[in-house]
């Protein structure tokens, strides 16, 4: 029997699944409403257009769709890229742009080209769960700083850069999900992302931008970009289709100065020598036909039924105490609990009742936010947001007051 | 202007941009022939039978195929492999293999999971350049041991070990390609396969067996992969459909013990959360119809016939002192050149006669293989490897014998 531990790496041993993915098993069976994944609404996948594209692609273009593709990504698929970018004011060369599988390979990219065990990063409190992982993974510190409703709190940045200032440090970046945020939902104000940009330049660190939801706007007027605010070109700019066209082609990217692109490359060759050439392909020639933009109002539309569905359930059924965000966009909306609750000891309770979610510790990098909960309304119907919201607020009700509950209860039993 | 230097890590510091990427692009112009790149031949891509699979999967698998995938990958993929795998006597459970984005993902999976920097491992010499770009990441000391026609030989081996147990240090794993190697065509016979066995039970090591060209056999006998002479359970088997299906699909995999899949696993959720649903349909329903094993020998033969024209090009045009392997398989063969000839200062010249190569150089990790050089029979049509064999003996001849070539130039400009 040979002894594995011995073998792995520091990475390796220290890397935790994501509690995300083990849900997702769970949540997948039986009656389960699931709030828990992060899952577009296959609805929306474009399937009639993806078959006549593929067929298209591998008809005309196989002996290129089927070959090994350069490390930077299909050439076609950057130059739409470059143009798709530019609707929303972000001026950049297709050769400044590295197509990633789904923006998760590119969060892991900025990682491995910028980061080294021990430097620091900063992040938002509550942060997207895949970018702390991707950090994680190389041992760096993470300094959270809080957000409020109109994204990551100024005065707690700057504190948070000058105690690292004052320790002799400087973060390598700061990691932040403006519109629409993963987990919480929020959006920065205009304002907030140009102090982010003032308070980067005053302590000379750079920005990662990760904005996988721009598109899924669906009330209120959109700020720019950090990236298109930023005229020092400190910032990093991820993006991905996962979300307008379909996750399965897995088509991300990277967006960035041209020094550190070039570092991204090199760095991905050693890491998979190149992505598929059909999928990027396939999205290149999509995109080519212009049609990914005329379809995304019904997608948005159908993202904001889905999430007023769920605004009114929570309104409806839950206690008082408990609070949520109300997304301007994106999958995903942020509760918060009565103090004293614990979403993470709720969540076998809740799979028992029906109904799943991802507790909000999952996504603070200094272990806070036990009485928050993830909720994501994309994937479920209508019904099932209705169904899972009402057992959901059960279940707060049963654990927010025992007494009350078991009567409650036995009353309910009888009813039956 | 920012410094970006300042930020990058020490790994990406390190990495160098692939000398056969870098060529591939100097290598595309004009009227060079190329035994540079490892491209396998398009005209063996299933165009046809991929066109009628994938529009099979996006009609009536879509909201599968266009959706989040698992990140070990799909499930039916997983299966198809195991099956695929069971035909070389590996018998391997579909959980214990993760699909990777090329076998590339998997040698970097290797390295996250199982390298610290400063770790020592074993190689061959010369080793696959895209082996040690992935290991080099990871900042290790990279042992090379020498080959000889009938794989790594074993006193070498056993010496390098031996050195390494006096100072206290155990190599993380021995790197090999048996069947075909990438870059020197040869094929390791079971004898050695056993002593490597041995040798790697004797020191407590594990062995990373990187097999893409196994189905590519067009003379000889197979030996068994080392994976199925292991019962210690010590090797992790890395295989791909780069060769046998299309490179484009870009599906990899890495098969080994469950502790060690697990942890690879966990850390490409990470880098890339899940590899594109579509192409693993794609490759799983192709699989499942079972046409892929018919068409390999049509594939092979043509590959027999260009490798047959390489060596019968070498034979009738090389001066002597000039000697190359006569490989089984595979896409590749190894050319060595009289001591004294530098196959690196000799590329410049070369792409201005009309030919591209890769210096050997580049795949000793000791810096050794001067006067070596791999060339690629795969992708060259059969006319183009004579044309460019006969180039290249031109220049051989000339950095020879400067002052015979002299003469035999002037005497063909005559007769020109």
């Amino acid at each position: 029997m040979i002894e594995f531990e011995a073998f792995f790496s520091r990475s390796a041993r220290t890397a935790e699944r994501s509690t995300i993915r083990e849900l997702l098993k769970l949540a997948g069976r039986g009656n389960v409403v699931s709030f828990a994944g992060g899952l577009p609404d296959p609805e929306t996948f474009p399937v009639d257009e993806l078959r006549a594209v593929a067929d298209e692609v591998l008809r005309t273009d196989a002996a290129r769709a089927l070959q090994y593709g350069t490390t930077e990504g299909d050439p076609r698929l950057r130059a739409q890229l470059a143009a798709w970018m530019a609707k929303d004011g972000l001026q950049v060369a297709p050769d400044d742009i590295l197509i990633t599988t789904g923006s998760q390979q590119a969060l892991d990219l900025v990682g491995r080209v910028l980061l080294e065990p021990g430097d620091a990063i900063v992040c938002e409190l509550p942060s997207y769960l895949g970018g702390l992982q991707a950090f994680r993974a190389y041992q760096v510190e993470m300094v959270g700083v809080r957000q409020d409703d109109e994204g990551m709190a100024p005065a707690d940045l700057a504190e948070a850069l000058r105690r690292l200032a004052r320790a002799g440090r400087r973060p390598k970046f700061i990691y932040v999900v403006p519109d629409f945020q993963n987990p919480s939902g929020i959006t920065w104000t205009q304002e907030r992302r140009e102090q982010l940009l003032a308070l980067a330049g005053e302590f000379g660190t750079l920005i990662v931008e990760d904005n996988p939801y721009r598109e899924m706007r669906f009330a209120g007027m959109a700020p720019p970009p950090i990236a298109a605010l930023d005229r020092a070109g400190r910032t990093l700019y991820l993006s991905t289709f996962s979300k307008t066209l379909a996750p399965g082609l897995r088509i991300g990217w990277l967006a960035g100065p041209a020094a550190v692109i070039e570092r991204c490359v090199t760095a991905k060759q050693a890491m998979d020598l190149c992505g598929p050439a059909l999928t990027q392909a396939i999205a290149a020639a999509l995109l080519a036909r212009g049609g990914l933009l005329t379809r995304l109002p019904e997608v948005v539309a159908r993202y904001r039924r889905k999430c007023t569905a769920m605004l009114e359930a929570l309104e409806r059924e839950m206690p008082p105490g408990v609070t949520w965000t109300r997304p301007e966009g994106g999958l995903f909306l942020w509760v918060r609990l009565p103090e004293g609750l614990d979403a993470g000891a709720m969540l076998q309770p809740a799979l028992a009742e029906g109904v799943a979610y991802v507790p909000g510790q999952a996504f603070h990098c200094d272990g806070g936010g036990r009485n928050t909960m993830r909720l994501n309304f994309s994937y479920p119907t209508e019904a099932q947001i209705a169904e899972g919201i009402a057992r959901l607020a059960r279940l707060v009700r049963r654990e927010s007051a025992p007494a009350i509950h078991t009567i409650h209860r036995r009353g309910t039993t009888v009813s039956d």
